[in-house]
C-alpha cells in the first residue's frame, strides 16, 4: 500500500523584510515540488521499523518502532486528531532519537527536519512501521520554502492514511484535498515548521498547502486567485545567508533612519498591493498578459531598488541583476537577500534562445538556475502509482 | 596683461531626480577645475581678433572683432553692468557667428558653449580683442557641471577686468572674490548656462561659484558650510545618457505608480536632509569623522537603492557598484544616471593600496576614474602668473 504526495515550494514576489515592519507582502507557489512516498509493509513482511530516506541529501535513517514508542509514548503525546504543538519535553525526546542516528556533521542542519518528520508521523499515524521516501526539486536553505514543502507533503501523506481526511483512494493521478482537509493539513505542517524554524510566519506552509498566491500583512493572510501564467527564472546564488542577521540589519537601519525607512516600507506596501491587483483575477483592469508582465517587471525592479535601500542585497545578487539587465529582463532578490535566490520574470513572448543564453551566462558564474511556473496548485496526493 | 580663473565642477551627493518632484537635494563642489586664461594683446601687437582655445577638446576659433560687432551691436545688447538674458534674436546672431567657424560634426555639441562664451564676453567686456584659453579637468557631458564651471570661470575672468568687481590685482596666488562680486558673477554664469542648457536649475553655477555644498529644494538654495574633508572616487562610465528622457522616465513611472513613487521621493528627501545634517558644521551631533563617513556611506547606499527604484540605473553603473562593493565601499550614481558618473566615498582611513586596486579594476572595465576632494572653494582668480 503506497501513497504519494507532492507539495510546492514558494517565492516571495514582493514585500520581504518590509513585511516585518507592517507592509504587505505577496508570496506565490512555484511548480518545483517536494515529493513524499509513504509505504506500509504488508502484514507478511512483518517489519517493525520506521525508515526515512531523504534522497536529495543522501540521508537514510531508521528506528525500531519499539524504540520510538519507548521514547515518546510516556509523554502521552502522539495520536491526535487535531494538530498539537510539540512540547519542549517532546522536542528533547525527538532530538535524542535523531541524535542516536549519528548524523554526519555536514548534515546536522537537517536534524530538526527529521525531528519534525518524527513528530508529524507519530502524532498523525502513531507507532506503525513504514518507509517514507522524500525527494525534492527544491534547493535546501535557499529561501524557496523547502522545509515547508517537506512538512506539507509529509502531513498530506500521513493524513491521507489517518482517516481524518476525505480522499478518494480510487482516483487516478494527482488529486487535490478538500478545503477543510487542507486547513487541517496546513495546521499540521505549521507544527512541523515550528520544530524546524522556531517561529515561522506560516506563510511558506500556507502557500505550499493552497498553492496560488497569498497576500499577507501583520500576520493576516489573504489568498489571491490568479489565472496569469507567470514564469520565473530562479537563480540560486548558492551564497548562504543569515536570515536573522539580515532582518536585524534592516531593523537597525530603520532605527538609525526612522523617517526615510518608514517611507521605504510604505513604498514597498504600495508595490505589493499594486502587484497583487495586477495578478488578481478577474483583473480589475483589462490589461493583456504582456501589459501585465510589463507592470510586474517594473514593480519587481522598484522593489529590488527598495531592498537595496534596506541594505540586504549582495555582490552575487548584483551579478545576477547585471546579467539579466543585459537581456532587458527584470529581476529582484526573493526572501532574505544577502545571497540566496533571485527572481527574473520570463515574459510569455520571450524566446527560448534568450532564456538559454541567460541561463548559460548565469551558470558560468557558478549559479544554479531553475525555471518555474508561478502560482500553480498546492499539495496533491496520488494513490495509484501513476504519479 | 593676463588673468586666470578656475572654477570647480560639482557632484550631486543626494536627491537627484527626486528634486524634480519636490524633494531636497544636496550638491557639492569638487576640486577638479575648469581653468580660463584671458589675455589682451598689448597696443603694439595691434591685434583685432577674439580667439578662444578649448584645449581639452582641441578646438580653436577666432573672429575679427569687427565681425562680432557687426553681428551683435545693432541689437544694442552688449555692454551691460547687470546680467542680462540673451534674447532669441541675439542667440540666433551668436549661433550664426559660431556656425561660420565650420564646426567639425563631432564637436557640434560644443557650439552652444561657444555661443555662451561670445555672449558673456561681449556683454561684460564689449568688443575688444583677446585670447581666451580654456582647459579643464572635468569630462564634458558627464554630469560633473563642466558647462557651469566653464561659464563661471569665464564670467570670473571677464568681470575681473570689467571694473564691476573689486579685486586686488596685486595679490599673489589664487584669490577669492568678495560676496557681492560672487553674486554678480553667479548671475552672469547663469545667463551663460541658459544659452547652453535652455532651462538650467542654477545649481551647477551656484556650486561652482561659491564652492562648498548647497542644499536645494523647490528652487530655493541654501549654502551649507562643511569642514568635513570628504574624498570621493568619481567613476565616469563614459556611457552617454539622455537626461531629458531619464527625467521623463521617472515622471512617467511616478504617474503609473503615484503612491509608491511619492513614498520614494519622500524617502529621498529624508536622506538628503540627514546627509546635509551630517556634513554640516558645526555638527549638531558630536560624531567622529569615521562615524560621519559611515553615516554618509549608508545614506549613499540607500539613495542609490531609491534611484534604482526610480529606474535610472544602468548596467555600467551596476558594474561600478558591484566592483566597489567587493572592497566594501559605498557608491551611488550622481546626476541623471543611465550611465554618467558614479560616486564612491573614500574613507579617510582607507589605504592608498586599496584605492589603487579599485581604480585599476574599474579602469580595466573601460571606465575613467578621478579622485576628488569634496566641498572645497568656489571660483578663484589669479593675476600674477604664479597660478
Amino acid at each position: 500500500m503506497e501513497v504519494k504526495t507532492r507539495a510546492p515550494g514558494k517565492i516571495i514576489l514582493a514585500g520581504e523584510h518590509a513585511v516585518v515592519h507592517g507592509s504587505t507582502a505577496v508570496a506565490a507557489s512555484i511548480d518545483l515540488y517536494t515529493h513524499v512516498s509513504l509505504r506500509f509493509p504488508s502484514p507478511s513482511e512483518n517489519d517493525d521499523t520506521l525508515i526515512i530516506q531523504l534522497k536529495s541529501v543522501a540521508l537514510e535513517l531508521s528506528w525500531p518502532i519499539s524504540r520510538i514508542k519507548a521514547a515518546l509514548s510516556y509523554l502521552g503525546c502522539p495520536f491526535s486528531s487535531t494538530p498539537t504543538s510539540c512540547s519542549a519535553e517532546s522536542a528533547r525526546s525527538l532530538a535524542a532519537l535523531v541524535e542516536e542516528e549519528n548524523f554526519p556533521e555536514a548534515k546536522i542542519g537537517l536534524a530538526s527536519g527529521v525531528s519534525a518528520f518524527l513528530w508529524l508521523y507519530t502524532s498523525i499515524l502513531g507507532f506503525k512501521p513504514a518507509t517514507v521516501i522524500v525527494t525534492s526539486e527544491l534547493p535546501v536553505g535557499a529561501g524557496l520554502g523547502s522545509s515547508a514543502a517537506f512538512c506539507v507533503a509529509l502531513s498530506g501523506a500521513f493524513l491521507a492514511f489517518s482517516g481524518s481526511v476525505n480522499v478518494d483512494m480510487s482516483h487516478q493521478g494527482w488529486l487535490m484535498f478538500g478545503d477543510n482537509d487542507l486547513e487541517l493539513l496546513n495546521k499540521w505542517a505549521f507544527e512541523g515548521e515550528k520544530i524546524i524554524h522556531g517561529k515561522p510566519s506560516g506563510i511558506d506552509n500556507t502557500v505550499s498547502t493552497y498553492g496560488n498566491m497569498i497576500k499577507f500583512r501583520s500576520g493576516s493572510l489573504t489568498r489571491i486567485k490568479s489565472d496569469l501564467p507567470l514564469k520565473m527564472l530562479i537563480t540560486n546564488t548558492k551564497v548562504g545567508r543569515n536570515t536573522k542577521a539580515l532582518v536585524a540589519g534592516v531593523s537597525e537601519r530603520s532605527l538609525r533612519h526612522p523617517d526615510a525607512m518608514s517611507f521605504v516600507f510604505n513604498a514597498v506596501d504600495s508595490i505589493s498591493r499594486e502587484l497583487s491587483n495586477v495578478i488578481q483575477s478577474p483583473a480589475p483592469d483589462n490589461l493583456s498578459v504582456t501589459e501585465k508582465e510589463e507592470k510586474l517587471e517594473e514593480l519587481m525592479e522598484m522593489n529590488q531598488g527598495l531592498l537595496q535601500c534596506m541594505g540586504v542585497s549582495h555582490a552575487s545578487i548584483e551579478t545576477v541583476l547585471r546579467t539579466t539587465l543585459k537581456y532587458k529582463l527584470a529581476s529582484k532578490l526573493t526572501g532574505a537577500g544577502g545571497g540566496g535566490c533571485v527572481l527574473t520574470l520570463l515574459p510569455t513572448l520571450l524566446s527560448g534562445t534568450v532564456v538559454d543564453k541567460v541561463i548559460e551566462e548565469l551558470e558560468s558564474c557558478g549559479f544554479q538556475c531553475l525555471t518555474a511556473g508561478i502560482g500553480g496548485k498546492g499539495v496533491e496526493v496520488c494513490f495509484d502509482g501513476s504519479c
